[in-house]
C-alpha cells in the first residue's frame, strides 16, 4: 500500500517558506506487534514545529532533509496489532505529515468520541488551552481586578489565556496584528481591550493607554520588543510568564538580542518565570476537566483556522509562523 | 554647639573617590519637640549610598552638592524632647555623616542594650542579614541537598546568605575576589567551595568545576557578567534572586548592557525574581529573632570591617564599592 507524505527538501536559513517541502508517495510499512495503522484525519500545526528544522531543537528531534515532516495529529485506526485498540478507534499522537501512519500505540492518546468537534482535541481542549490553563494556574494566577496582558492573543494559546483570565475575574488586554484579530478579541472573545502591534509605532505608549493602572501579569508568547514594551507598563511585583518566543523562531543563529531589564527586575520586584507545559503532565487530566467546564459554560470559545488537504500543510505552518491565522491551526485531510 | 560633618563637594561621573567629600564644622540646631540629639557612635556604610549621589536614586533622596552625606547609624541620646526617649538610650536611624545629629524620633529604632557588640545591629542582626534571611525565606527557599551560589559572598549580605543557606542544609558556593576573601569563606564561614572571580579568566567554567551538578539557586548581589556566568550553570527550574547589582553602581548613564538570557529563562523554566527587603518590613521582627538564634548557636558568624573616625567615612564607602572590605563595613566615631 502506498500513501502520500510531505518531506523536507531544504533546511531554512531564516524564514521558512512552503517550497522547502515536497509531497512524495511512500510505501506503508507492515504492522508490527504493538502498532496500529492510522488514517490521518487532522494534523495539528504548531509553532514548535519551526524549531524541529533547527540543528538542535528545544523540543523534539530534528527533521533531516529528505525525511517526512514531524507533526502531531488525530487518526482513525484502520488496522491494529495492539490488544486494546480496535478498528475505528480515534487516536492522537505523533503521526507525521502523511495520509496513513503506522505508529506504536505507546505514544498514543485515546480520543473519547463526543458530540464536540474533533478539532477541539487539538485546540480548546488540547495542548494550547492546557498550556494556557496550567500556565495561569501554576505561575500566573491572575485574580479578580488584576490587569493581564497576553501577546499573540488571537492565537491558540493566547485566545485561551485571555478567556480563562477573564473567567477568573481579571481585566484582559490582548496584543495582536490587524483589524480582523482585534475585532475577534474585543467583539467575540470579550477582551477588555486590544492593541494592534502592527498599527502602533510606540507599543509601550499604546499599552499605557489601555492599561492606565499598569499590568499585574504579562503572559508572553512572543518575546523581544513585545516583552520590552510589556515590561515598561508592568507594576511593581508584577509577574511575567515566558511561554513562547515567536519573534525569534526564524532566527537561525540564535543571537539573543532580547530585552535588557535585569536591573529593573530587581528594582521593581518583578517575577519572570519560564513555563513549559510538558513539565506539568501530572495535571493534564485536571486541566482538561476544567477546560471542558469552561467550554460547556460558554466562557471559553474555540477559535480555529482550518486548512484542507495534506499538501497544504507547509502553507499552513508558514501562515501560522507569519501570523496569518487566528486560534488553533489544523489541516483536515480528505 | 558646633559639630563636624562630611559634605559632598562634587557629584561623581563614574567611579566615586574620597576627594568628592570634605569635612566641615556646622552648628547643631536647637531641639524641637519630638526630637533627640544623638552622639553618633557607629555609621553604617552601605552600597545603596552610592545611588544617593545619582539624580534619581532607586532608594532614598538624592544628596545635593554642598549637603551633608546621608547615612544610617547608631547614636546615644544626649538630649531629648521626646517623651519615651531618655538620655543614654541607643537609637538606630538616619543620622547622616556627622558627629552629632538632631533627628525626629519617629524614624528611630530603639537598640536594646545587650552583651552583643553594638555593630551586630548593623550587620549580623541588621539590614544585611535580615535581607539575606528574608530573601531566602520568601523567594530562595534553599532546601537540603540543593546547591546555592551567592555573589559578593564575603560581603555583609553574601556572608549571611551563605551561612543561612548552609544552616538550611544546602551546599553553598561563594564568589568573591582575592585569596583573603576566599580563605574567609572556606576556612572560617564553612562554605563548601569558593571561586575567585579576579583570578578566573572563564568564570562560567570555574563555576562548572565547583558545581558539577549545577546550581539550584543563585542569590545575585552583582549582576552583569556574574549573572551571565551563573545562568550558564543554573539547573532547569532553577531560581535567581536579584538582590543587588554592584557591577553597575558606578555606571552613571545606566545603559543596561546586562545579561540576555530571556529565551533560556523560558526553555529552562527558570524563575528570576527581584527582591527589595523593605517590602517585607512586617516580617523584620521574625527575621531578627531567627538571626539571634543563628548567631547564638554559632551558625551565623559576624564578619565586619571596622574603620575609625568620621573623616574616614568617604574612604570607607569607596573601599566598600571597590570590593576592598569583608562583611559589614562601619565607621566607629571617636
Amino acid at each position: 500500500m502506498q500513501t502520500e507524505a510531505i518531506t523536507l527538501i531544504r533546511k531554512p536559513i531564516g524564514a521558512l517558506t512552503p517550497d522547502m517541502f515536497e509531497p512524495v508517495m511512500q510505501a506503508v510499512p507492515e504492522l508490527a506487534d504493538g502498532q496500529v495503522l492510522l488514517r490521518v484525519k487532522l494534523l495539528s500545526i504548531d509553532p514548535y514545529q519551526r524549531g524541529l528544522l533547527d540543528e538542535s531543537p528545544m523540543t523534539g528531534a530534528p527533521v533531516a532533509v529528505g525525511a517526512v515532516m514531524s507533526g502531531r495529529g488525530i487518526g482513525e485506526v484502520l488496522q491494529s496489532r495492539a490488544p486494546s485498540w480496535d478498528v475505528g478507534d480515534l487516536a492522537l499522537g505523533e503521526v507525521g505529515w502523511r495520509e496513513h501512519s503506522v505508529v506504536p500505540v505507546a505514544g498514543l492518546q485515546r480520543i473519547v468520541k463526543s458530540p464536540m468537534p474533533l478539532s477541539h482535541n487539538l485546540g480548546v481542549l488540547g495542548f494550547p488551552a492546557i498550556t494556557a490553563w496550567l500556565g495561569l494556574e501554576t505561575i500566573g494566577f491572575p485574580t479578580a481586578g488584576e490587569c493581564v496582558l497576553v501577546s499573540s492573543a488571537a492565537g491558540a494559546v493566547g485566545s485561551a489565556v485571555g478567556q480563562i483570565a477573564k473567567a477568573r475575574g481579571a481585566r484582559v488586554i490582548g496584543i495582536a496584528g490587524g483589524t480582523r484579530k482585534l475585532s475577534l478579541l474585543r467583539d467575540t472573545l470579550g477582551f477588555d481591550a486590544a492593541v494592534d502591534y502592527r498599527a502602533e509605532r510606540d507599543l509601550a505608549a499604546a499599552l499605557k493607554l489601555v492599561a492606565p493602572n499598569g499590568l499585574d501579569l504579562y503572559f508572553d508568547n512572543v518575546g523581544e520588543q513585545m516583552l520590552d514594551a510589556a515590561f515598561s507598563v508592568l507594576n511593581n511585583a508584577g509577574r511575567v510568564l515566558l511561554c513562547g518566543h515567536i519573534a525569534s523562531y526564524d532566527d537561525t543563529f540564535k543571537a539573543d538580542t532580547g530585552p535588557r531589564h535585569y536591573r529593573e527586575i530587581m528594582n521593581r520586584r518583578w517575577r519572570v518565570q519560564g513555563f513549559v507545559v510538558r513539565d506539568h503532565m501530572a495535571r493534564f487530566a485536571e486541566a482538561r476537566k476544567a477546560l471542558v467546564d469552561l467550554v460547556e459554560s460558554g466562557r471559553l470559545q474555540p477559535v480555529v483556522t482550518r486548512i484542507e488537504g495534506l499538501r497544504n500543510a507547509p502553507v499552513a505552518l508558514c501562515g501560522l509562523l507569519n501570523g496569518h491565522h487566528v486560534g488553533k491551526t489544523f489541516v483536515e485531510l480528505a
